[in-house]
């Protein structure tokens, strides 16, 4: 007769990961991800870890080498004895789920390393969604002895650019002819960038791009004293270019530091964090009210045009008060 | 002496746009974007004017051709004598505004045909976001005579996907060597498209991206007699394949109108609408605690380790029931 081994519980997993267990810390970015009562309690435990850490977020439309100069970052970072973490943030999706790592390929370099922890974060079941599972990610590797996490988002939609710009520095990764700077644009990543890399900087229409993204800087509106993003120029495939990137991400580190930014940043993550956790339970009290009637009784009306959304919001919220 | 002309009502707009009025139509866009008191009237108004108008989502990656796209498709439905509005979804954006239109150029064919309305929609202000305003602004179309609403994304992002699946029947565009269908899988659309279409199909590795998608949906779990995505080739710019499409999309249609799809899709899309509404009203109450300070101030404990960051989402419940 066989026994199972007993769960380790969230308490075991912290303090095995701290002394370097990778299995741990990949369990314990599966509570977070699974959500329920087991992520609030390793919530719990890595909250006094926080801050340790510097956070490095990094989006960009899929073609243009988002893996690529993660790989290459990682190594510069070892080079200068740090311990560094990847999460790759997917879009959570029921049919993908966390299956779709082709891109993680380019990583395999770094997988014999025990100073490089990658892994691929979705956020299914998590109460508040990547907002709040990120940041919790980013406290258990903090508390596991990692110097620095590099968030890597895989979209430019809305969701990632949230995400990535929770991180201390976010660097946008541009190359040319992938639609130009003006899909920088739209997809709102301007606002959010603190570094610019025109990345794959050897090829046609390279100059065009990094013409047109220090223009749109330029034009952007900054107050007095602001950062003003940088653009640097790489290949990242050859490394070429990530003495620059790595100095442009100093200065900004430093630059917060300076100006009280860094700390303002984090109390902005913990705000948004705290807020997604809330409205999380929210949307779950109004998701169980009436054994899950509630919602869709309010919803048949308005799609019949009995009812305004409004006045439906409004009788969904007296159910929770 | 000049006196500034009263505003008119949103029950005044309404009447105007009905009778065919762009300014009006505009006008209570412009409302619904804005949000607060005027918004929730214009909600009201417009909400027994649901079920008449047929919605279109459409949303694929930057350079896949989706103006083009959405140019002959109104082309195509204008020939049937079918009056269409457009709405370009931006992802919300404080710094680049409504501003960037660049790609509606393509649109101006249409810009002097009364039959054909088109307009950028973004939710800055609104309670609920794009999930709520985008039902309200269709909503109104409708009311003012529209038959078929286009909602157009500019995106991939989960928040795009996300409108744009709220559609009666979704497309999503792909091109050869954009990043292919995994991409497509990674993004989270291949669960939301009704039809898939690759356009630029005259293009080297059109016949690879058709057959990857294929395979893609051919791997997918589907229950019995749920809808099997249709692929579709086309070359947009000369309007080659688009009976296809607009065959497809009527084969959708029909479908779901045997299978009580459509009824059961659009209270999905309502249940989306109120619940976000509801989150917004929340979020808002959460906000303006104790004048704003609450979040801050627990976030600020949350940044610095002294609070996880559960308790402090719960401590913030506290304040808003």
């Amino acid at each position: 007769m066989t026994t199972a081994r007993p769960a380790r519980s969230p308490a075991e997993l912290f303090a095995a990961a701290s002394g370097g267990d990778r299995t741990s810390k990949a369990r314990l970015l599966s509570l977070i991800e699974r959500g329920g009562e087991d992520a609030r309690e390793v919530g719990r435990l890595a909250a006094p870890l926080a801050g340790d850490a510097y956070t490095i977020g990094l989006t960009g439309a899929p073609g243009a080498g988002k893996s690529t100069l993660t790989s290459a970052l990682i190594t510069h970072l070892r080079q200068q004895g740090e311990e560094v973490a990847v999460l790759a943030v997917d879009p959570s999706s029921p049919f993908t789920g966390g299956a779709i790592l082709g891109d993680r390929v380019r990583m395999q370099d770094h997988a014999t390393d025990p100073g490089v922890y990658i892994r691929s974060m979705s956020s299914r079941g998590h109460l508040g969604g990547l907002s709040a599972a990120t940041p919790q990610a980013v406290r258990v590797l903090e508390g596991a002895g990692c110097d620095v996490v590099l968030v890597e988002t895989v979209g430019v939609g809305q969701a990632e650019v949230e995400v990535a710009s929770l991180a201390d520095t976010t660097l946008v990764l541009l190359a040319p002819g992938m639609g130009d700077a003006v899909q920088a644009v739209k997809a709102g990543i301007l606002e959010i960038a603190d570094v610019f890399v025109v990345n794959k900087a050897d090829r046609d229409g390279a100059d065009n791009t990094y013409r047109d993204i220090q223009g749109m800087i330029g034009l952007a509106e900054r107050k007095a004293g602001e950062w003003r993003p940088q653009v640097i120029r790489a290949v990242a495939v050859r490394g070429e270019g990530l003495d620059d990137v790595v100095a442009a991400i100093e200065k900004h580190r430093r630059w917060m530091e300076e100006h009280g930014e860094l700390r303002a940043r984090r109390e902005r993550r913990a705000a948004a964090e705290v807020e997604a956790i809330a409205l999380g339970v929210l949307r779950e009290r109004m998701g169980t009210l009436r054994g899950g009637a509630a919602l869709a009784a309010l919803a048949a009306r308005v799609a019949a045009g009995e009812l305004d959304p409004y006045a439906a919001a409004d009788d969904l919220l007296k159910g929770i008060e």
